[in-house]
């Protein structure tokens, strides 16, 4: 069987794992919390043993900490940060809303590690978190996780995206097809045109993110307990922060209200809402491309998507649209995890919102899963998406909206009597015009309708 | 480095690794989807593996599949459920919207192991497969994981801390405190009252679950494709079904109209809601919890929750509610678990919803973390909390509120000259009522204000 050390805190002793760098308050945590059996993510852990690291620096160049004590820590979190030990932080994502556990669970593996290699006894609050409160140490290691996960992996993401749609809009820039209104036929439009809106939309989601962007960099850091930074010595954020800027290269900053930035979470509320914002873009986008592609034979097959896999376990040769899929379920899954994170972030009161944990999981997991989803759509379907020429541009010329251009010749009344004659009879809009005389009344020529019904020019009026 | 093995499929070849009990449509699927890293929740493919056991028996018995061949794949799915070959089933749960990716990874295990077992070809797709389609089979499978996950895991969960609320109610039946409504003080209520109300919340939680469990225990199964039924002879999905109940003591149903049941996931739709109640029911429990044992010096203070944990890594001796913030988080998950649901299971057109595994990924989770969550406040929170007598009672006999009863001897008006002037005053609402010679004036005697004036009477008019 597992063999146990007695470890103790303020509270008493407690049996820990013999091979467990945590101690007692992560194991209390650990028997506290057996909720869902997800830990906090990679990233999070990242970031957090970032701050460590440079805290530790910060602190001893303060005069807090012994500089080898400082030095010990530091290298234990820069082990951390790299992944070296993540099965020594088995802390539930379910657990106090303020992360405090989390944080005591990264204070106590670094006080071991550094204590090993000391040969002295670290303390996991006096030496590593020094200077620091879990309430302002923690969610500055979601808005630095964050930041980081937008910039690094989300941003480059939705470049990628963007770049394919873009290809895409100069490839189809002559194939015009039917456009649609109401899901109703409404005047053409090239194929050009709407992958150009879709790659807009990615655009400006970058944007968005951008423009959240400021206000999620921003540090609670220094604040400590309730915002007043009490227990940390003046400088201490600044350099922490300039240490941190400096080894991510993330555009971090301080708190401007250290009240803000400890009572709310509304910084990372906003940028929820702009990767909701996403996976909106997203939903028209897939939407759009599965409807273009529907058929083969009884929808509408605009245009083709690259075949990836069979569709069907029981329709042989059957083919679907799976990433556009994964897609709309990615973004179904960002549209409810921004829900949490609205509930999440409204449940704040006074000094702190203790809803941090859940806020981070689902914040994070949300842009994982938008930049694995956008590279995804780019590289295994926009990237090979293929136009029926054909069909689209046979779609273009029947739609009866293609009389529009006739408003200004014969009048709205009168183009309205020409579009339902030509459904009602199966003839072109260009039949009818003929057979009802309007050439010969002198309401226009041969060449302006021919001009008017050429469906390209519609789309470049 | 990793050996492959050349496996095909209705599309050409693929490269599968050795060891992998998986074949080549389950290897596209890998690579095809390299999205969140999460896999489909254990319970359903455990309710997938049980589908097909069923099937094959029901197969060999209708003659669609010799019966040696089909014992084979019963045998290696009543493995697979048992959790025997989790790691061959590799597909992220952000994949083609049917499940078919991980129905064909189910079908190709089931063939593996099959085949080892008789030393002769079994296929996935016509003969583990044979007489289903993914479009039945998987939404019948997350049907059942969830009647199995609210029947044998939520529900006993939520009795149980009902139970637990109730033991209180009873113990704090004479406790009397103060009401509140708008957060401002009310008449006086017992402890035992409160608490007798969120034992109902949660009995009643239990009552919705029950009322949508007719609808969830019913299976798309025997729709096969789109619900016509094609491919699948009489009699196939009655038995299959007949048979699933009996090996899991389920309630399970034959869907009443295939169609709906193929073109919609309501049922899902319709349990998540239920747990987003649930979730809306634990936060106010939870935030009331938090609220009366707010301080420990300048909070409400009126009762005080077990002491699990040292609640700060800054502020030393302080200990905070920490069960309470993990269900509320818990709460906030499920709430936006639900808007997951909702929004997914909006996204169905014509004969197939095609967000299954997103909605079986957040309605499983939701029901596992709810069970674990009411589990946890009961046996870690609720069992432990002891009232502060003392203080309650103070709290009620000083609401200004308690001129209440006053109204039938000196009207609405005088009494809340009362109320106003006992604030003012800082006097008891006794001393005022004395003061101001309503006793003289014979609207009410001595022993009638005493009475009016018993709080805990207050509390059983
Ligand atoms: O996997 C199936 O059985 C069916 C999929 C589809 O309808 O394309
Ligand atoms: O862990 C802390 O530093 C603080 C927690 C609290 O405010 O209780």
């Amino acid at each position: 069987g597992e063999k146990y050390r007695i470890e103790h805190d303020s509270m008493g002793e407690v049996r820990v794992p013999e091979h467990a760098k945590w101690r007692a308050q992560t194991q209390r945590a650990v028997e506290n919390f057996p909720v869902s059996g997800q830990r906090l993510e990679r990233a999070h852990i990242e970031a957090l043993a970032r701050i460590k690291a440079a805290a530790a620096t910060v602190n001893a160049s303060l005069g807090v900490v012994d500089a080898d004590v400082a030095e010990a820590i530091a290298d234990a979190a820069a082990q951390v940060a790299e992944g070296r030990w993540d099965e020594h932080f088995p802390v539930d994502v379910f657990q106090t809303g303020s992360g405090t556990s989390s944080n005591m669970n990264m204070n106590e593996v670094l006080a071991t590690l550094a204590s090993e290699r000391l040969g002295r006894d670290v303390h996991p609050n006096d030496h590593v978190n020094a200077s620091q409160s879990s309430n302002d140490v923690f969610p500055s290691s979601i808005h630095i996780a964050a930041t980081a996960a937008v910039t690094a992996d989300l941003i480059p993401a939705l470049d990628h995206l963007a770049a394919a749609l873009e290809r895409k809009a100069a490839q189809f820039a002559d194939v015009v097809k039917a456009g649609r209104t109401h899901l109703m036929d409404a005047t053409p439009v090239t194929l050009g045109q709407e992958f150009g809106g879709y790659a807009a939309q990615v655009r400006y989601g970058v944007e968005r993110l951008r423009a959240a962007l400021p206000r999620l960099a921003e540090l609670p850091l220094g604040g400590t307990a309730v915002g007043t930074g009490i227990n940390t010595p003046p400088g201490f954020s600044a350099a922490v922060i300039a240490e941190l800027a400096r080894a991510t290269g993330l555009p971090l900053t301080e708190a401007r209200n250290h009240f803000e930035a400890q009572g709310a979470r509304d910084g990372l509320v906003e940028t929820s809402g702009q990767l909701r914002t996403l996976a909106v873009s997203l939903t028209k986008i897939a939407n759009d491309l599965r409807w273009m592609s529907s058929g083969p034979r009884t929808g509408l097959a605009e245009i083709a998507l690259p075949d990836l896999q069979p569709g069907s376990s029981i329709m042989p040769g059957k083919v679907n649209p799976v990433i556009p899929e994964a897609v709309l379920m990615v973004a179904a899954q960002v549209t409810g995890n921004d829900a949490t994170v609205a509930w999440a972030g409204a449940a704040g009161n006074f000094e702190l919102n203790v809803m941090l944990p859940v806020i981070a999981k689902n914040l994070l997991e949300s842009v994982r899963l938008l930049a694995a989803a956008s590279r995804l759509l780019a590289d295994r379907t926009v990237d090979g998406i293929t136009a029926n020429v054909e069909r689209a541009r046979e779609y273009a010329e029947s739609s009866p909206s293609v009389v529009t251009p006739l408003n200004r010749y014969i009048g709205y009344e009168e183009a309205a009597k020409v579009a339902k004659k030509s459904l009602a009879e199966r003839k072109t809009i260009r039949e009818v015009v003929l057979e009802s005389g309007y050439v010969e009344r002198g309401l226009l020529t041969l060449e302006q309708l021919d001009e008017a019904l050429d469906v390209l020019r519609m789309t470049h009026p």
